[in-house]
């Protein structure tokens, strides 16, 4: 059995519409927002990355889920493997500082015993409120793609993360994403189609349109940039392939019809315009010099439900 | 930083009121029931058990939180790291026979890729409704003590399940026990509070009566023994005790004053009445034989926040 296989198999348990197929960034249940999230010691980090960071990225990542539902965190269960104590105090204390910056309590969870040695599996389950959480199969023909957060920051952190010599604002990118909640809260009541940009933008723009039975065209030079990703990356078309390729960002995409525009701007999060649904099927690019050939890896591919 | 060091460092991070100071077996948050367990490969099952079973007792621990607190299932979201297809196949099946047989559907979750041959540590977050959730901290002195259920069974089932000839009744009873959400949530209103006895009735006892501050007396003939369990393990002091030791049971336990205990023998539970908490401290047994000295073990112990 295949991965894919595994996911179809739990997607005939997930017959409840709040599921959303498990095609969406988190269940929704009324104006309740469920999403759940694992990170495993030598897959999503390493054992050597600061403990402080790893939870931090894994409250983060959650809260992100619920930000791209446009929902308020009511709170988040913990499930912990205790391991080296010094690990796991710093571990708490990066935790304490996520919840505190996103004003978010821990309500509960579970410590359990691991075998020694055995790789870290953590999970975070995160809690919101939401009156209106966008789907992301819901854009429609005609919509803008919008984008709200900088893309590529976290890609330049992770090569500083590395070893390369860059600005600590990128790195901190990289180690402290910061989910976009309250840009998430204002546009979701405008969006047909939301969700956020774990993997890369081209790749979930392209899962968007794809939930969606859409095609989309996506202009490579509307993302805004900051200064400092410019001095590191460059400024060119190589740089901004790389920038809308890399993940972790936690940006928001959103697709939203052309007479909202307007009252999107005015929300003052940010959100620029980035491209446009059309009837069809597929992803194309384009910047100031024409059509951009459409690189094969879109972004971060792996699993997940 | 011990273990206990470490749930107090969570507790800090836990203020929030539904939090119930991470002392309950879920948290509350208005309505909703909200828990996550986590279950080791080499500490909560073996690897060579069938992980049909596994899954079903994942669900059956957290949907035995839920009916603690008197909630109705909603859903549970899982956090599952891919590993033998075969394996994962037969852990789907089971998944989907619990939810099936607790009519609670998947909502979410998420999959993960694993180092190879890292042991799987899986969580599940179930949530549920209860109009009315009573705390484990909330007996009063003068409250009866109830059980709903049967204790001992899945001690003599885990003695089976490693080669003991006994009757399947029981290895079912360790193998998928069944979370007494009825049961619960006919309990609920009438209880000043509430607990599931997954470690042992004694031991899950003592911590209602020192959540709530005060002594416990309980009758250890009072607690009703199927014909299965008394032909395999006996009936006698000795018996009784193991199985009011034995842990996996996901009986109930609820303090109620006398004047609801018509009420409660009228919901037709087959809740009875075993013990009775009073002013002061500590844990006394007694059977129609007089006082019984109590044993040094109460059941099993080990970390969980």
């Amino acid at each position: 059995m295949s991965e894919a296989d595994f996911i179809r198999r739990l997607r005939a348990l997930a017959t409840h519409p709040a599921a959303r197929e498990l095609r969406d960034d988190a269940a929704v249940l009324g104006d309740l927002v469920l999403t759940h999230d694992m990170i495993v010691e030598g897959v999503h980090y390493l054992a050597s990355d600061p403990p402080g960071d790893v939870a931090w990225k894994l409250a983060a990542v959650n809260l992100s889920d619920l930000a791209a539902k446009g929902a308020r965190p009511e709170g988040v269960l913990l499930g912990f493997p205790l391991g080296d104590p010094a690990w796991d105090e710093a571990f708490v204390e990066g935790l304490g500082e996520a919840l505190a910056a996103f004003d978010t309590p821990l309500l509960g969870g579970d410590t359990v015993s691991a075998p020694s040695g055995a790789p870290r599996m953590i999970g975070l389950t995160a809690i919101g409120r939401s009156a209106h959480a966008p789907d992301r199969r819901g854009a429609k023909a005609g919509d803008d793609l919008w984008l709200a957060g900088r893309i590529g920051e976290a890609g330049a952190g992770l090569a500083i993360a590395r070893g390369a010599e860059g600005p600590p604002e990128l790195l901190q990118a990289y180690r402290r994403p910061r989910p976009l909640l309250t840009q998430g809260r204002a546009l979701a009541p405008l969006a047909h189609a939301m969700m956020d940009v774990s993997d890369g933008l081209l790749i979930d723009a392209a899962r968007m349109a794809d939930a969606s039975g859409l095609a989309l065209a996506i202009d490579l030079d509307a993302a805004p940039r900051s200064p400092a990703l410019t001095a590191f990356a460059g400024e060119g078309r190589a740089a901004r392939l790389a920038a809308a390729t890399a993940g972790d960002d936690y940006a928001l995409i959103a697709a939203a019809p052309s007479e909202v525009s307007q009252a999107i701007e005015a929300l003052g999060v940010g959100a620029v315009r980035i491209g446009r649904f059309t009837a069809g099927k597929g992803l194309a690019l384009h910047d100031h010099d024409g059509s951009v050939p459409v690189p094969e890896r879109l972004g971060w591919e792996h699993g997940g439900a």
